[in-house]
């Protein structure tokens, strides 16, 4: 399944190796136009539930920053890999990889710990069989230098994450727009990790793209409210118990969780909650909610659940939710030598924080992934995605290409662009072009035929059960609306009546 | 004017420097929520104008490009500004700014001409008086490794435009999408520039935003649709002869342009038409599109255009339209060894590219300083942005925090959400809050009062005129996307009859 939905994405170029024409680097991929689209409605899925529903803000922040923020933020000292060279070739692997081919779980090893395993299980270079050498941490940021001078002091890193942007302007904002906690600040954009080796095609990058929100608290005001608006959402919670005990995940109410002691925070229940409702209007129903162990968890952290989906690469983290208390915020304050707190009912807080972050191309790989069909009745693989994040709402299809039919539909193209994203095809036959819609997930197609120029009308065609049915022209945007905001994927659901025979053939 | 303009952009940190907190780095800025509302907004109006209009395709590439490609696209090579050191205290500057302070005009000067015009000009270290080297080129790019070995063969760069991404991947881009020559494929997206002396805020950054549209075409085919597209459209021209003259712009038909000879090719006056059309739906009517003179043209081009607008900072170029000709794909077909012609109507054709580039944060900083109004009258400056780029529709405002005003205004902005960008403010008085709205442009204000309670109505008031209107709640959304898209910013052109008593007073 996999490989034909790589050839499927590559067919369409949904998303494209960066500098595909050269030696691409490993790990970059730049997003073709359908890739694109479908990524642009997913992150308007994202706005619409964790910043606009709460009255939350948005910034967009710059992606180089200087030393001193990253040596605050940890990042200078800890974001490592453990690297392991070769004594004769050189080459370079990460220590764990090599490990885990061994069928050696080297996630909560030391590096000392894992250079003695390399050792005494003989593990050597995969290429040519000479000594490895012992493991050392390698620093994943990409380093450069602002200004004509390089040196210690101009120093720049391509961040790791977005939210330092978020830290460093989280007092601004506070004082710039109401003053008020809680207030929840989020933000789209690429972060950089420089990944030794980069894997599983969008999973592991060395450029993506996160979407983050941090939301700023104090920690003494009662969020009962926050709980008691999610306490009878059902989730599907991996406890701390049932990992000890190798159980999955069982379904429990957010309520219950709390009570349990499952969950320790209220507030984090609420944006557990959150994260369901966007994977949910993704189409991903199938994904567990894991309570870190305690040794995954950092010292500072008051809770941490990561939202793990399975995929053919196993279960893939896609969502970490962190309650990093006042961490950050302090890390700042101690580096810029500014008191970061802020006034907030005639207090001074240094507020906490709960971080959901979400790792937007890994999101995009399950969406697609989840939606796609394997339709050997139908004869050609399509994607069932929610026809709001599907690329296109619609293909205008000129049934041929003469008797003005061209014309006409792209008069109608002209019209429905304002409110929708459709792609004008013209190009073989209408089955074809169909395939093609259904292909990248296109819900309706909108074929332009002889009756059209008898009655005004076209023929709307339904991704999901193939049938079409016929709209007057006057009401096509209003038709289309309803069916895409209602989620409607098929003709017999549409509540008009369903077109039996074929179209007229083409000649 | 700028003063004050800078003043309510750091008030309501529509903009705020990158890592504030610290001593930030000069040349980099977040937006803040204000400011990305409105730029993406700005975005939205591009797209529609330059990909929608025309089916074009729009990719969002990654930012980190390997050496061969900007050796291909000629930046290792020419990307270069002209830096000079002092020999005393070794402060780095560049030599054309040092020449400019004096008024000398450095602008054609090649490097060996600036050094002997230094010396010549007893030009010193301005902050020792020490001698200063000869001028050098320094390359812009900011340079990273890829991987865990820093070396030639993993250099990698920060992309210094969005263009490169297209050109390589158009291929592939033109071969799964209809294979139909023209072919426009347009990015937003980061763009990074070491400068050496960074300046005049968002004008000259060292990271910064882009939105570039490349139109694929097959020279040999007629393009007399897109002048005759645009022939009867008025622009102010500045021509060569203008110039050379010392004139300032004439407006002129696009046709009567080409006819005449200064638009040498039919397609460029399309885009001209285009660019236009962006800046009058910004609200930007002040601005001139100037040929540039022979030597600031590349050899391989076929046309250049900037536009130009007036701002504090003198004429700052916004835009720029060039006819690269198949200067980028030759070069990457050279430097990849991959044949990068495409097949169309039987033939192989290298596809000419015209392409119109925009600076998107000189672009935001315009369409800011164009809608600053400095209003004595009323007492604070607030900005006349057309509602389409204004960051909010509208902020939602109870008159009182009590009698469940608040309740109920927080219920009107989770229906308007789903439609509308929205701000909720209940924190100080209703003409404070109007002045908060006014400040960043919000064209709408919609109180909810004690009327409210009785009839279902809520007031909106207007931004321009002040004045306000009484609209039922079942109707309210309609008529807000009514004013919105025919640019009502005005009580008194709304159709409804206006309030003229004052809104009940505030206990």
């Amino acid at each position: 399944m996999h490989e034909k939905l790589f050839n499927l994405m590559a067919r369409r170029a949904i998303v494209i190796p960066t500098s595909e024409i050269y030696n691409p680097v490993g790990g970059f991929y730049d997003y073709g136009p359908v890739g694109l689209l479908i990524k642009r409605k997913i992150i308007e899925e994202w706005r619409t539930i964790f910043i606009k529903e709460d009255g939350f803000l948005e910034i967009d922040g710059r992606t180089l920053l200087p030393e001193v923020a990253l040596k605050a933020s940890g990042h200078v000292e800890h974001f490592n890999d453990p690297l392991i060279e070769c004594t004769k070739c050189h080459k370079r692997y990460r220590a764990d990889h090599l490990l885990e081919e061994k069928k050696i779980d080297a996630q909560h090893m030391s590096y000392d710990e894992m250079s003695k395993a390399i050792q005494e299980n003989n593990i050597t270079c995969p290429a040519c069989q000479g000594e490895l050498s012992t493991v050392k941490p390698f620093n994943m940021m990409f380093k450069t230098y602002v200004g004509a001078v390089e040196g210690e002091s101009n120093t720049i890193y391509l961040r790791p994450e977005t939210a330092q942007n978020i830290f460093m302007d989280f007092q601004k904002i506070f004082n710039t727009h109401g003053a008020k906690l809680p207030m929840g600040i989020g933000q789209v954009g690429h972060s950089y990790r420089n990944e030794i080796a980069p894997r599983q095609g969008l999973i592991r990058q060395r450029e993506f793209e996160q979407m983050e929100l941090e939301y700023f608290f104090d920690p003494s005001e009662d969020d009962s409210a926050y709980l008691d608006a999610v306490k009878d959402v059902i989730v599907p919670l991996q406890t701390r118990e049932q990992q000890r005990k190798k159980e999955n995940f069982d379904l429990v109410s957010l309520g219950d969780a709390y009570k349990n002691g499952d969950i320790p925070v209220k507030t984090l229940a609420y944006f557990i909650a959150k994260e369901q409702k966007l994977l949910n209007v993704l189409g991903i129903m199938n994904f567990r909610v894991r309570h870190l162990m305690e040794d995954e968890t950092p010292h500072y952290s008051g809770g941490n659940f990561d939202v793990e989906i399975p995929t053919k690469f196993g279960w893939v983290e896609v969502i970490s939710l962190a309650y990093r208390t006042n961490y950050d915020l302090a890390r700042h304050k101690e580096f810029s030598g500014k008191n970061l707190e802020v006034t907030y009912n005639d207090k001074k807080v240094l507020a906490h924080v709960i971080e959901p972050s979400i790792g937007l191309d890994r999101l995009f790989w399950c969406a697609l992934e989840n939606a796609y069909v394997d339709d050997k009745e139908r004869g050609w693989d399509w994607l069932n995605l929610p026809p709001s994040i599907a690329p296109y709402d619609a293909y205008i299809l000129p049934l041929m290409k003469k008797e003005n039919m061209p014309e006409k539909a792209k008069e109608i193209y002209k019209q429905l662009i304002s409110t929708f994203d459709v792609y004008y095809d013209a190009s073989g036959s209408v089955g074809r072009r169909y395939a093609k819609a259904d292909e990248i997930g296109v819900p309706y197609c909108i074929t332009i035929d002889y009756q059209t120029f008898e009655d005004d009308t076209v023929t709307v065609r339904f991704r999901n059960d193939a049938k079409q049915v016929r709209i007057p022209l006057d009401i096509l945007s209003g038709e289309l609306l309803r069916f895409k905001l209602n989620g409607i994927v098929e003709a017999s659901k549409s509540g008009l009546p369903v077109i039996i025979e074929q179209p007229k053939k083409e000649e």
